[in-house]
């Protein structure tokens, strides 16, 4: 049986780059090497839309967002979060482990924080040294207005804006410079096409002079050090060679797209992707849905585990779980990464014939249908 | 032109680990691959040897180290270093930077510091909580006796005994249980034949009892989360997944050579390498020899760079140089992972032909004719 990934994070990785992996090592201080160093950050400048360096990280996606608070602040140094899912709680935890000053705004799963909110919470606490968001929650498919946001907190505070761009940069339109953003994370996992294991992270000018002079204490995931090797092409310590190598693979395909083609196809295939769900009466979860991932309510008698069990089983497609309190009642479909319009074919016509299978009425074929109205009739 | 890496890390990979990696990628909380994560985690018992949980962490062997100084320690505690080249050093700057308080023992480059030297130590700081040692000192070439120390170390104070085993796990004897280590870090570039990218990080009970109640302030790299996704067969964050999986075939291979046939071969390796290197009238460097990496110094009047560039360029062989002031004075030819007696052959047959094509005098195949020696007449 074919086996397809539509979760978020692993993506599937395009076979070029996994050859570009399977390729002999080469050693990181290799002149070689070094000139995919260089093109790499070329080509993650171009992705970030930023003139500001993007370093590597060799870490997770979480580890790029530990770097960016140890970086950034000291301890009690008051920031405010939003938690609205499971990586908005996530820069919540980050903060309280690492400066212990934390206005948490928790916000409905599946809403979006409003940006008029982040302005009441900036004047309410005018000391605020920096505000974390995220770009899209995962775990509930939702988008967050970034350009808006980083807008008013530059309009009413000297806080610094930290950008969870992890499931968005590649997926939703992103404008470091332009938005005024100021730290913004991904993992290769994700909008990258690649495996995960690296962190990427765009740091602004104003960033960069925080970062320097901060003596909080950070050594591996210290962005100075990473500051100081970017600048000489280079990594403070052994990079993941092969993952480097094959992002430097990744990237190239998609300057060949062109990024605002990229973001563009990740919308259209979220609007079809949504829309052959609700022609199954499956119900959208979010009231700002994310382009990377689709949430869906389960309907009405569907057991999940049974659903799941067709879907992966027998029809070989991994989709993402509901998480916590949502487990069993909601589930997601990633189109983030290595999608294209047949993919979301594939991936409503496997829930079709799992619905089938488990006996869930519906009328066959509406999904699929649904998908190529979406993409023909636009 | 073939290219050939005699680099302590990274070290070459093996064709079936490349190729193992290339497969598509699975999702990290498929069965398919918590039963990989299974194999691993018991794999790296029988290779550091003991009983207790190995942990992974997708980072680099610095993030093990860093990992392993904010799990067992708070701000103040009181540790030894040993600095004898670059990674003992390392242990300083992790020390300096997470508890500031570190007694630092600077040993020549090229020496071993002597176990008796850290029990005065121990007798001048009855305080310590803690002992890191470098087993392989990769800038040296150097091995520490481990297991002389780490009795002592236990016989004269309740302070941990932490282990870099960077370039020593596989390598050299090694055995975690019956010597009382109680942290040992390897990095998946070195040893275990594997591209850079993950950390592996074995904690004794007793650490594990610290680690657990240590409030310091730690998250991507906290130990307490990796042993608690550990017991489930799972990590903490997204791991390297494609790293993990080729992990497993380079452990298997361990396995089925048996890890102490790859100590003895590797002290081979060692032995021959030195040998050929003498009858090329070069000096050993250090008095205690690594079995992964033999260091020598360059002979009276060859020039480092023209020597290096003969080597890499006209014969495709990559060796490690000097480091800081040994810049140009010292060199290092690694033997570390997946080598065998035939490539011990190679490098020092490319050694004497950079050397014949600087101009550099010696007796032609006096270097190969003694690796040869040192095998078949062993």
């Amino acid at each position: 049986m074919k086996k397809r990934l539509f979760t978020p994070g692993p993506t599937p990785v395009p076979e070029n780059v996994m050859l570009r992996m399977a390729e002999p090592i080469v050693h990181h201080r290799n002149p070689e090497f070094r000139e995919i160093l260089e093109r790499v950050h070329r080509n993650l400048a171009y992705l970030f839309q930023t003139t500001s360096p993007v370093v590597l990280l060799s870490a997770s996606g979480t580890g790029g967002m530990e770097a960016s608070i140890t970086g950034c602040f000291r301890r009690g140094d008051k920031v405010i979060t939003v938690n609205g899912g499971k990586f908005g709680e996530r820069w919540g935890k980050l903060v309280r482990t690492f400066t212990g000053n934390c206005v948490e705004e928790t916000v409905e799963w599946g809403r979006a924080v409003q940006p008029e909110r982040i302005v009441e919470l900036l004047k309410e606490h005018p000391d605020v040294r920096g505000v974390c968001l995220t770009h899209s929650e995962t775990s509930t498919g939702t988008a967050t207005d970034i350009r808006a946001i980083s807008g008013l907190v530059h309009e009413h505070s000297d806080a610094l804006v930290l950008v969870d761009g992890i499931t968005a940069v590649g997926a939703h339109e992103f404008r470091f410079d332009d938005w005024g953003v100021d730290i913004c994370i991904t993992g290769s996992q994700k909008g990258l096409m690649m495996p995960p294991g690296l962190a990427l992270v765009a740091i602004s000018e104003r960033a960069r002079d925080i970062v320097r002079q901060n003596d909080a204490p950070c050594f591996y995931l210290s962005l100075a050090k990473a500051l100081d090797s970017h600048e000489a092409n280079d990594t403070p310590f052994t990079p993941a060679i092969t993952l480097v190598i094959g992002l430097d693979e990744s990237l190239e395909m998609i300057r060949r797209e062109g990024v605002e083609n990229a973001w563009l196809r990740h919308e259209r295939l979220a609007a079809a992707c949504r829309r052959g769900a609700e022609a199954l009466g499956m119900e959208l979860f979010s009231d700002a849905p994310s382009f990377a991932v689709t949430t869906v309510r389960l309907p009405e008698g569907v057991d999940w585990n049974a659903f799941n069990t067709s879907l992966k089983y027998n029809n070989g497609i991994t989709v993402a779980a509901g998480q916590e309190s949502y487990k069993g009642k909601i589930f997601r479909i990633s189109h983030l990464g290595y999608y294209d319009e047949l993919d979301m074919l594939t991936v409503i016509g496997g829930v079709e014939r799992a619905l089938k299978e488990i006996g869930h009425p519906f009328e066959t074929g509406a999904g699929v249908a649904a998908v190529q109205q979406a993409f023909l009739e636009a």
